[in-house]
């Protein structure tokens, strides 16, 4: 059970309510998360966190899917369960099929797989990777 | 200082060798990495690792590219200094620019963030992600 | 659900009932969490622990609740469910705010974010953080 | 190694300018450090997580000594050796000492071997702790 | 809620139902597990998975129980709620008794300390360690 | 490089001294390692430390090559270079062969390639591991 008091549009400062504004129309959507209820908890958190995630998860040089993917495999990587079950549903928004989902985990599972045994036997790093 | 002796081709045994010729041949490179000469010390491991490697990192629904900065997320995320040196050198190959790197280090730091936050909150997932 | 029974006071050794009735009498409750009835499946792992726990966590040169946001702070970085509840109650048994809890999360956010960008970019240790 | 070029003062652009002067200002120092140069690499991951460490750290509910110690905490877990060593240097600076190093770092033991403890034995969350 | 569809066996291709078949038969049970279902969203993942596990699980150096104990040592310190379960349940099936569960804890409690001791200090690798 | 100074024997209060002759003692050696070095920059840290150690590796209802194991399949797992460096050497000097380090490594990869899998997917917990 989340540790902090959920705060709903209806209860919120007009702090708050901006940055829940501000979400919806950016996605789209008609109402926000839990998580962003959570964080409303403390407001400056709340906007940080939003403005950083809208900066960082616009298309650039790697576009909107590549993006939501890579955060899932982060979250695959920690076990953050909230953080896979919302980025798995946001991939699959922006188009991640069962076919990409099911490469992505293998990849996933293959680097935790090679971390672990890299670090288990202190690989020491290749002359060859130090070119920048 | 790697805990076990790395395995040079010169001194390898048969079936070491088979695999190293089968990376050096799908790679298109005339020699094989630390990484390998380590696993060599164990030849099963050394064997199923590269044909999984081998089978995982082909192109397929995701392209290679993506699957190497997926690697690379997962690696920055474990803060495994090998594998990110070498998956960062691989991504490059495959054709990761600056801004790209950029981006990807981006989202991995903003999803460490988010984790940390949605968990340290334990935040419920919403019913809305439950749909599969 | 728990892999080991738990060990209520009633079907407690004499052994296991010392270390509840010391931590009862310590932390002036009338029971102990279901974190120690768990240990007590092995007695000194339970002792242990306990006598490890109320030696590190008595005010020292850190206060009480400085030292319970530290170990939520740990918690909230490892995702255990466990410990960021019951370090989260404790921590406002010892005066934590909603405030507190919101900037605590915010540090334990960006630490995140920048372990896994120093981490990611292999960034080298500045000569200047090396004195001691 | 970085796996990206330092960007050095007489080098960086003047948007990237902007941002060392500001840490710089803020900081009372007179140069910025390896993680700044390397995050130069991506101006936008540098000016927000610059702007984000600033907003995050400066003195509020917490004093910036817990906060550099909360920071320390996370690190330590992780086990991100830049972010360790610029954190202990950091927190130093704001009055830390070797006994409070040691308590901090002994909550930081403890608090990872019963992370361990509570998800290796699937302890479920106690009801008193549901409660906000 | 797992992010893919279970498949049962009844609604199995073939593929899928050569790999259950071979675990059956090879673990002599009369079903599969949610983990084999839920891999065979992704039949290469699911299979390439089952012949690893197959081959790195059995007796060898190592006899099964030590392998099983490992593996939960593993799953213990990734606070992995699915393995620790399932490899718990595996190594009791083995052999493991409560004492022995109550040292393995005890062994993966104080490696996750010191772990993060060794990390939070930077202590350097010893010579006398560096031989092999 | 270490954040705290080293205390040598020469060095060290009587307190420290005491501890540092049970260890030498107890593993009839006539030098400690860098990591008590460093602990003893905390006293009671060092002395709780330490004797909770010994109390966990001493043989039981685990030998003491097997504590070992379970210590560095932990320590890869979690990336501690200074913990794999040291529990490898204690491993082989318990007996520990190349063949038996191969198979920890592989059992300690799969669990973290399975680990994530299983976090990745969600999986849920199969009724039949929740008995005890």
């Amino acid at each position: 059970m989340t540790t902090v008091k959920l705060i709903e549009y209806a209860q919120a400062s007009a702090e708050v309510r901006a940055v829940y504004d501000d979400i919806m129309a950016t996605r789209k959507v008609d109402s926000v998360n839990n998580f962003w209820k959570a964080l409303a908890s403390h407001p400056p958190t709340l906007r940080r966190t939003w403005e950083s995630i809208k900066q960082v998860m616009a298309p650039g040089a790697l576009d909107a899917l590549t993006k939501e993917m890579l955060y899932l495999a982060v979250s695959a990587t920690n076990g953050c369960e909230y953080c896979i079950a919302s980025h798995t549903a946001s991939a699959r928004k922006q188009g991640m099929t069962d076919a990409m989902l099911g490469e992505l985990m293998a990849v996933v599972g293959m680097a935790n797989e090679t971390n672990s045994l890299a670090d288990g036997f202190q690989v020491e790093v290749d002359d060859t990777f130090r070119k920048i």
